[in-house]
C-alpha cells in the first residue's frame, strides 16, 4: 500500500477539516482510494510549525485550544518556520492552504514556488497564487515532473476545472460563464423576496456565508479571480485582472429587481470569458437579468454553477457548492486522488518507454 | 498516427451526423484526438449493408436517397446481414445505432454480444441493452480485455455516466435523481405557462422533441429505462423495470399546476434511485412539485439534469442536452475517446507488467 506524506501550510477550517478527514475516516478512505494518507509536517501563522516524519496525531492537534502553539511538541516551534519546513519536510504532497492575497498571491505563491523547487507535488484551493502565477507555476511543475493540482480555487470541491480538461474531450469551449459567489447570489435572491441589500447581507452574514467584511463578494472582486482562473484554465488564454469589466451587484436597485421580475427575468451576478474570433477572450463580471431558459438563471442561494458553451453539445451546467470548509477540503483530497493517478500514470509510462527501448514486442 | 476502423449498425439520425462529423471535421478531429477514424462498415434495415475495408466514402452514402440501398456498391447488399457484418467485418469498433427496443432489448443486445465475442469494442446509445443487459455485457467486454462504452444511454452526449465514475472519487453517492426526459419536461413547462396537455404535447411535436406517439415520454416508461441505467451504473445495484415504480405526467391537473405554482413550487417529472440501509436501492419515476432551492427546479424546456447527492460535497448536478442528432452524435464520439484511452492505458499497463516481470528498476 501506497502513502502519501502531506504537509499542510495554514492550518485553519479547510486544512482541519481535511485533518479530521484523515485522522477520523481514514480506514474507508484507504479502502476506496487504494493509498493511505499521513500529515508530517504543520505550520499556520497561530501555531506556528511542526514536523514529525513518521506521521503528527491529528487528534491531538486538532483538539489543542486556540492560543496555544507547537512548541512545546517534539519537533514543534512557535515560528511557522514556512521556507525552511517546505523545503526541508519529508512531505510528497504540500498542502497550501494560507489566506488569498488577490493583489500579488503572496505568500501563497512562493509557498508554491518552494514546494515544487524542492521536489514535492502541491495541491491548494488558494485563489491568488493560480488567478495571478498559474502559468509560471504549472510550467515550473511540468519541468520537475511534479503535479500542481487547484480545483478548489473556483468552485471549492465541484470539479469544475477538471470537468473542463476531461469530460469534454473533442469539443471546442467558446464560453465559460458562472455564478461564482455563493453570497451574492443568496443575496440577490433575498433581494427578490423583498429584503433590502443590507438586510440580506447580514443574513448571510448570520448565516456564514458572508465574510464581516462582505466587498469582496458582493462587488465582485473575488468573482473576477474566478474569472481569470477560468480564462486561462477552460479557454487557455491569460488574461489580467485589470482587463476584466467587473460592476458587483450594490447597485441594482428596488426598481431594478421589481422590473426583472415583471417580466420574467432574474439577476444574477455572471463571471464570464467569452473567445473572439483573434485568438483573445472578453471577460467580464456584471449583473445580468436572466431569462427563465438560461441555464443559471434557476441556481438558487448559495448554490454556484458553471456554464460551458461548446460547438457539438451546445451548453453543458454544473452546479454545486461553492464554499464550505469540507466541501473545500474535499476539493484537496480530489487533488491528491489526481496527483495519486497522474503518479501511476508517469511510473506506467515510463515502463512503457523502457520497453520500447529494448525493442520488446507486446 | 492510429486509426480506428468504425462499423455503424443501423444508419439512422444518429450515426448519420457521426458520419458527417467524421468526413466533414476530419482534420480538426483528428489534431485535436490524435487518432483518426475510418468507417469501414454500415449496415441498416433500409440501406442493406456495405463493407469496404479501405474506408467507405461517407460523402456518397450520406448523399444516397431514402429508398435506395446498398446493392450496387462494391462489398455492399440489400440485406442488413447484420450478424456476419458484425462478425467478420474488419472493425476496431462497433457503433450500434438500432432502435431501442424497452422489452427485451433485442436485436440490439444481440449486436453488442457479436461484436465483443469477435473482439471489438463496442459504444451504443441505445437504452435497451444497457437497461437489462448491462451487467452481463460489461463482464464479456472485460473478459476479452474490450471496451464497452455507452455515455449516450442516459442524457445523450452530456457526460453524466463518466462524471459519476470519474468527477466524485473518494466520495459515496447516496442517491442520484433527475429530469431525465426532454419532452416531458418541456410539456410541464408549457403547462405552467397555461398551455392544456394536448396542445403542450402538439407544440412539443412541432418542435421535434415528441414522437408521433408520445406515450414513453409523457407516461415515464422512457425515464424509467434510465432509472434502471443510473442505479446500476452510478450506485451499483441491479434494478428491475417492474420494480421500479413509475407514474408519467399526464394525471397532473389543472388544479395541480396551479396549487403548486401559488405554493412557489414547480412540476417535474424526477427519475430517482436512492440507496437503502440494507445495501439495495428505492427506485422511482414520478411528478414532484419542487420549491426553487431544489437544484432541479430551475431546469427549464428539454434541458435534462442529474444531482448526484454525496457524503462530503452534498449535492452536485450536471445539466445538458438529453437529446439531439449531433449531441448523441457526440456521445458516440466520446466513447470512441475513452476507447482510445483504455486502449493506451492497457498497453501500458502490459509494458509495466512486463518490466516488473524481468525485474528492472526504473
Amino acid at each position: 500500500m501506497r502513502t502519501y506524506d502531506l504537509a499542510l501550510i495554514g492550518f485553519g477550517g479547510v486544512s482541519r477539516a481535511l485533518a479530521e478527514l484523515i485522522s477520523s475516516d481514514a480506514e474507508r478512505l484507504t479502502r476506496q482510494l487504494g493509498f493511505s494518507l499521513r500529515v508530517v509536517a504543520i505550520t499556520d501563522l497561530a501555531f506556528g510549525s511542526l514536523v514529525q516524519p513518521d506521521g503528527i496525531d491529528l487528534a491531538a492537534v486538532l483538539a489543542m485550544p486556540r492560543g496555544a502553539d507547537f512548541s512545546a511538541l517534539p519537533g514543534g516551534s512557535a515560528d511557522p518556520r514556512n521556507h525552511d519546513v517546505i523545503q526541508d519536510c519529508p512531505a510528497d504532497i504540500v498542502v497550501e492552504a494560507t489566506f488569498t492575497n488577490p493583489v500579488d498571491g503572496q505568500p501563497a505563491a512562493s509557498h508554491v514556488r518552494w514546494a515544487l523547487e524542492s521536489g514535492k507535488h502541491v495541491t491548494t484551493t488558494n485563489k491568488g497564487p493560480v488567478a495571478l502565477h498559474a502559468r509560471a507555476l504549472t510550467a515550473l511543475a511540468e519541468e520537475r515532473g511534479l503535479s500542481f493540482e487547484f480545483e478548489g480555487a473556483v468552485l471549492s470541491g465541484t470539479p469544475i476545472l477538471r470537468f473542463a480538461q476531461q469530460m469534454l474531450p473533442g469539443l471546442t469551449t467558446t464560453s465559460v460563464e458562472g455564478i461564482l459567489n455563493g453570497t451574492s447570489n443568496y443575496v440577490l435572491g433575498r433581494r427578490e423576496a423583498g429584503a433590502t441589500l443590507e438586510a440580506a447581507i447580514r443574513e448571510a452574514q448570520e448565516l456564514g456565508y458572508a465574510e464581516a467584511d462582505p466587498t469582496a463578494d458582493i462587488e465582485g472582486s473575488d468573482v473576477r479571480l474566478k474569472v481569470a482562473i477560468l480564462a486561462q484554465q477552460v479557454l487557455g488564454v491569460d488574461v489580467s485582472l485589470a482587463s476584466i469589466d467587473t460592476q458587483g451587484i450594490s447597485g441594482i436597485s428596488d426598481a431594478d429587481i421589481r422590473e426583472a421580475s415583471e417580466q420574467g427575468l432574474r439577476w444574477k451576478l455572471i463571471g464570464s470569458a467569452t473567445r473572439t474570433d483573434d485568438g483573445g477572450v472578453t471577460a467580464a463580471v456584471r449583473p445580468v437579468a436572466l431569462g427563465e431558459e438560461h441555464p443559471l438563471a434557476g441556481i438558487a442561494g448559495a448554490t454556484n454553477a458553471v456554464t460551458f458553451t461548446t460547438n457539438l453539445l451546445g451548453q453543458v451546467t454544473v452546479s454545486g457548492p461553492g464554499a464550505g470548509r469540507v466541501e473545500t477540503a474535499y476539493a484537496l483530497l480530489s487533488d491528491i486522488i489526481a496527483i495519486d493517478a497522474a503518479t501511476r500514470t508517469s511510473e506506467r509510462a515510463a515502463a512503457a518507454e523502457l520497453v520500447d527501448l529494448v525493442g520488446v514486442t507486446l
